[in-house]
């Protein structure tokens, strides 16, 4: 047997095409993925720009959401039909970060998607622990948006955001945009700079309060609106350097930085600036399960509101065109593949 | 009445001359300062680059010990003769940094010592609340040390060093010596890298753990001394691009990088490694009066062998000579200004 899936080729080439569909072994899962999103590093893998890490012909995709389809030997709490997501990610649980509890930075991470076989398929054979309950309520489409929020609340968490803390966020893409949302969720005030109006307005639509960094001096407005305190947190979702020397500025003293975006070249930092004002700089990568489980409930509330956030939903025939619409600079927030068209959606 | 004072007058300029004596005022100590280190912030200074803030000309020394020879109006706790350091710290208690109970780092912080009248001078006038008092039985030269001690103890507190780490101390000055016998003595495994074969020496002296980064694979020697797990704990010491280098690249997963030194420009860090392992870099400045309470243990049980990290003292008369003996690159460490002769010290 055999089912569509789509498959990264070499750089700037997506198609569609028949792929092996695996049944389940021991403690395997076989799903049906409904909707997958595209997320900032499939377009870095779409680039050609991790091509020594991606096996080719390589089927991405690690935000998702769908249905269980069989269930492997020795699975006992799934059965065919229940609504999942995957938290992608596969640990050896023997090397030093596994050892000192942190699993999801395991040295030997497999993370499914990038390192192994992603969603974007008809069918998709898991491990059975990889997968997260969805309740009934969430819409599938919605819940493709389950992963990135993840990341977004484990870097909340990471940054240790209180109630009534001062938050800038740098970078508003979809996971500035959703680190702002969790963030204020959990009490804090939030500031978004974001360079695209596109985005801006579509923060603002949201109720975030947004600036403009070309256009506002973002250090002195941070400095009126915390009379002159400086913010408490800062995220770095830009991946610029404008963006890492906007976020140091901001902090007052005991900041914490929270760095998000991926900077693949070394970055300036002021540590001038970190000795005198004893900030703190905290790197956050991925999320546990806890996360994931927080980022279901905050998808299903409504706290996420994902159906403002899905800028547009492509069928798995024309996946190539979500990547295309990404790259082009459209005007487009999240993009979903949709992998199973007898899927059906709880709301037209 | 007047007094002798060493004054920087000016780029690599020093004199010892006379300056006047204030009798204490309301809440106000007079001090017979003893023993004066000349710290690397004091050697800034006399390099002249610091001339936009010092005013000249300016009586250095924020490392001291000394005796209490008259007290001002309100003063209860203190009489002449008392053995004390001084915690030369005046905040305002008013700005947001003290609200929020960060004195130490105070917006508008009165660094005695830098901002205003120092220690190397036969009579001093400080705030009672700075004076911290220093037990019978410890040295007064030896007690000049505590100072640079409680950077050393604030800054493993603010790394959060628990028993049993591996710690990275990179760059072995006075402070990196106080903070690798520091952290030594709250239970780590300490290594130290220093590039001067003097330093090594005499931190080897010490039964400290040293390499040499221009002849050894530093981040080698940690991957086979962690088994592969990386160091918990880096503290960068060194105020050099590679220290930095050398400090990001020898942490393991969730690594706490405590910055100490002062860069005066912007510095490359690797900001992927921050994301990848989840680092931590937290800066440090000062202490508080917890830290130099702890520092005055420190030197009065030995834990800081004080006699073998001070290299010379030199007569306030030739204070000069202390800067001089510093800034020639000859093998010294610590260099105490003795202030006052007629101070008896405790031994021979």
């Amino acid at each position: 047997m055999s089912a569509l899936a789509a498959r990264y080729l070499g750089a700037r080439t997506v198609d569609t095409g028949s792929a092996p569909v695996t049944p389940p072994g021991p403690g395997e899962v076989q799903l049906a993925p409904a909707y997958v999103g595209v997320c900032g590093t499939d377009l870095h893998i779409f680039h050609g720009a991790m091509d020594t890490r991606v096996t080719r012909p390589a089927v991405l995709g690690h935000e998702m959401s769908g249905r269980v389809t069989a269930v492997g030997p020795g699975v006992e709490d799934w059965r065919a039909g229940d609504a999942v997501t995957v938290m992608p990610l596969r640990w050896d649980d023997t090397c030093t970060a596994c050892r000192a509890g942190h699993q999801h930075v395991c040295r030997n991470l497999d993370f499914i998607g990038i390192d192994s076989p992603g969603a974007m398929q008809q069918r998709w054979t898991v491990p059975a622990s990889t997968l997260v309950r969805l309740p009934g309520t969430v819409r599938l489409d919605h819940a493709a948006l389950v992963e990135p929020t993840a990341v977004a609340v484990h870097d909340v968490r990471r940054a240790g955001v209180r109630p009534g803390e001062r938050v800038v966020v740098v970078g508003g893409g979809p996971v500035g945009i959703l680190i702002a949302l969790t963030a204020r969720a959990a009490g804090a005030e939030v500031r978004l700079t974001e360079l695209s109006a596109y985005r801006r307005g579509l923060a603002a639509d949201l109720g975030l309060d947004v600036w403009d960094p070309a256009a506002d001096d973002v250090p002195g407005l941070v400095e009126r609106w915390t009379e002159g305190a400086g913010a408490q947190v800062a995220f770095e979702v830009s991946g610029a350097q404008a963006g890492v020397d906007t976020a140091v500025e901001v902090l007052g003293v005991r900041g914490r930085l929270c760095q998000v975006a991926i900077h693949p070249a070394p970055r300036e930092v002021n540590l001038h600036r970190f000795f005198w004002r004893e900030l703190v700089l905290v790197g956050a990568r991925l999320y546990d399960r806890s996360d994931v489980e927080r980022a279901v409930a905050l998808v299903a509330d409504g706290t996420v509101p994902a159906d403002r956030l899905i800028s547009r939903v492509v069928p798995l025939t024309e996946a190539a065109s979500a990547f295309d619409a990404l790259e082009s600079g459209e005007d487009v927030m999240k993009v979903l593949v949709r992998c199973d068209d007898t899927i059906e959606e709880a709301t037209a």
